[in-house]
């Protein structure tokens, strides 16, 4: 067995939460966490619980557009400076039609001052959405780039769906940060960044976490099972009924079994450090050709509810004369 | 580690060739793979390789064609007998729309009777959606039978999306049947059967699996993580450039490891039955409420693939005109 | 020129307010005009300038809470009575869509009941898209008259996209009615009635003029250039800059030419009665094949903006813990 | 009456062919009249009758690819030069969506570039929308231009909705020429040219009119009705249902009346010069603001059948490889 090649391929997650060599600050806001990192630049993450729960998403969006308007001001951002929205992503596939379905929604105003006389409440916002290469042929970045050039935005806001680590953070997390996009880096391959060192303006992005591939729900898996044994371990005349009930997740978050009950459970496999059994997982289905995404069942009714709330949260955060 | 209720939940499918105690009779035919079951009526499955490949698909359409007719034949349906299209689903989730979007796609003809004289070639065609219970507050179930009582047509032919328990089946696989439809099983519970027996009338079932639960994908990854492991013992000195070669899944499929090996592999997890590993891992999903839908990435595409050559084939096999 | 067939066929509308024999009680609340109708049943019609703007929006909202509140205490509807909300029309023609798109948006409650126990502030709501007959082979009143039979709701609520008589109401107007529905009238021809008397339960049915044919913009437009000369002739040092105001049209409404001076305009036509033209026009627009269909550019907005407001208005209306 | 300001505003047309001061070259093929027309570059115009029959729209496919081949010949354009196809106009408007819709139905080949061989039977093809002003606050024409200049494509071929002055050509007639685009005059203003004179490069544009303004309606049926009258009178015995028949149209399109039976049946406005009828006409629904669009009932159902059609002959015409 020893001929098995281990080597390490990292798996790749957009979430900066997700890396554990950072220092994460964390507060609980009404029932929201919010957490803060810095690295290049500033991150802030939100994670909630149910965003189709219409209070829960009053309180998202409030607490959201306090966010931007912070990161607005850290990046020394004016009312009167215009705004640039850009969707990432590809509208004609539901888990990646995230960053389309929320510039759409976003309130555009720059054309008003072509026109007319427009209350100095109301910043000038452009919009726009570059597609993606399958499909027009030419590179996001590319298209950005010669965009920003020639409408000259004081700052860029990009919305995009991004691939996660971790299925419990699945659509349930927005992550806002000061330090650009990577056009494709959400689904391909990683392209050019834009950023406020390759741009000169401020590049403010806005993810979520709407898939994971299939080799994180496996390995996802097979940790909760060795929580749910240990459980079950120090939990020996817990009845079925017990543990069906809401919040069981919770109940084994922090459980853990010793090595040696690991490799008992789970053989060679077990004995293994944490990334070389997501290399394996990997391995396999990288090889068949099963790594396949991972989305909840109503994935299509959620990108609604969050693009909606983003979108809002985004005009809220950019217009003074918006309550 | 005894404590473990391993009491057996089967997992769900759709698939009648996923049912290892039935007798199975295949052929291959051009390069799709047809296969035969009898149980308490006929089930023919076309399993196939690309769907988005045009000539893949025009070989599909063409035995779909045929398969319909034989069991339309089967059936004692004549040339003259009206059909009730029937897509079952909800149109508004990418992966169970597909019932809706074939529906929407065949050919309707009935309401030219009303107004002037159809070629005998041209079967009289109805088609209807009742969308589902979340949405409608009504049951399909309900729905259907009444449409059914009030048009009385002479036949039935309902398509669905199917949850299926083997990832590589996930939209390569159409089932043919003529058992008889039971809306809501697909994703939900287990609704009201509409079937000859019921209904006194024969109901064709057209089904394809899109969804499978993110407990299979982790019980086919360890099963393949087994052959993966099996297959690198037998070749030592295999480089990886060669098993990262496409079909290298169709090198392992057959390759297994001994019960010793498999302990060894995956401790007490790897000497489980089959079917006692695949309720530990539904156990631990359910009880976290992880267990999700894996989808291709493409599903979007797929999707609008497989409807088109689904409605193209009802609408060949169904009237004498078409060529 | 005697030779002319001025035989009257009658264009016809859906706007019992456009039917001049009756007599219309007419209040103006807000910004809004409400007219009360008496013709086998009630009559509200309610008129307003523009939907878009977020104010006029929440007035409609209001008031058209409260006329649906009244029509279904003058029917007898008790909180407790259970409602099946119909979508009328063609999704797939967007004037056409206004019935399916409202359906879709309002709150369904009835498929609760059957799992949990329901607040007795919620009333139980079912709601159901027909279709159309090109669509489904099926007139859509049979498919309705055999749901209301299934499911036996206490009353119906249908929601239509109306043909109207006058350019100025398209998008402009609801109507709401307890007389029943005649499904497929707005557009094409009459069909089966569904009303109080054909399925002994309340039926009403809220419309929108969403199209109007072109022999009507015809007909209205000859009749606004008689105004507009007659205005000319009243003003004669009228500059073009000053009609050019907005509210040209309010300050022409009244204005009129003696019969002499609109033969002097418009020859034989001028002197022809207003039936007689819009025959005469329709004949040349029916017999050219020309009669199409007249829609403000901005359909698809307003399609969605009226079909929230009327979906948020029932759902108001419908129960007693919505605020 | 001597003061109605009859001050000619010329009611804008997109098609050559309704430019009657130009010579215009006409033949018929198959069941098609293609018309070539000389004026700064060339403009050919396919009109045909149905689109939504498979067999025309065969006819008008193999025509097109012809018309479109000859276009890049005439612009000495080779197989090998690189191909941006642009979709313009708003595709939330169903009239106006035409051109982005195209776009997206056309085989895209630029990506292919950068990831393998490709047959030098394909061409390398990119295609982006710009959207409209309105939901981006960006003039398309400046998107256009900043894209160009980023990726330097050899050709352009540019697809829109246009708006037409007679109401029997819209979604029957497709325009092809070389002069270039004008984006946003089709529904809205004109803005910024693009050509070969402002971009160095061949710009070709596809039009079709899918729209008219409610006054050439009017104009179109008061002619018409000038031709049944003439008619009637020419055939005293006629009867009713003889003129019903199809080809009504046909049988009066050349008929007219002298000056003075116009005058007799139309009074003043009957002698007015046809440009002096279309001004009035305008003048009165400008100012009333009911100056709205008319398009046929089935416009969504229409625009997708002719998207194809102009999407199947550019794939046909780019590629060698394409049968």
């Amino acid at each position: 067995m020893s001929k098995i090649d281990l080597s390490i391929y990292n798996l790749r997650t957009d979430l900066i939460i997700e890396d554990e060599n950072l220092h994460h600050q964390e507060q609980k806001i009404d029932n929201l966490t919010i957490t803060s990192t810095k690295k290049e630049g500033n991150y802030i993450t939100i994670t909630f619980d149910d965003i189709t729960d219409h209070d829960n998403q009053e309180i998202i969006t409030k607490n959201l557009t306090n966010i931007i308007k912070n990161i607005l001001t850290l990046n020394k951002i004016k009312d009167t400076d215009s705004a640039l929205i850009i969707g990432l992503g590809n509208e004609l596939s539901t888990p990646d039609s995230l960053g389309v379905k929320t510039a759409k929604k976003v309130m555009v105003t720059a054309h008003l001052y072509e026109v007319t006389t427009v209350s100095n409440k109301i910043r000038k916002v452009y919009a726009f959405n570059p597609g993606v290469m399958a499909n027009t042929g030419i590179e996001s970045a590319k298209i950005i780039t010669s965009i920003i050039k020639e409408i000259k935005p004081n700052f860029v806001i990009a919305i995009d769906a991004l691939a996660g680590r971790n299925i419990e953070r699945i659509n349930k997390t927005i992550q806002i940060t000061d330090t650009g996009i990577h056009p494709g880096s959400g689904v391909g391959n990683n392209r050019k960044e834009i950023s406020k060192k390759t741009m000169g303006i401020p590049v403010i992005a806005i993810g979520v976490p709407t898939v994971v591939m299939s080799s994180v729900i496996v390995y996802d898996t097979i940790n909760y099972l060795i929580k749910h044994i240990s459980y079950l371990k120090d939990n020996e005349s817990v009845s079925k009924l017990t543990y069906l009930k809401t919040n069981y997740i919770n109940k084994i978050k922090d459980k853990s079994l010793s090595n040696e009950d690991k490799e008992n459970l789970l053989g060679l496999f077990g004995g293994l450090e944490d990334s070389e059994k997501l290399s394996l997982i990997n391995e396999v289905l990288n090889n068949t050709k099963l790594n396949m995404i991972v989305t909840p069942t109503e994935i299509d009714f959620l990108i609604e509810k969050i693009s909606k709330t983003i979108a809002k949260s985004i005009d809220n955060a950019l217009h003074r004369q918006i309550n």
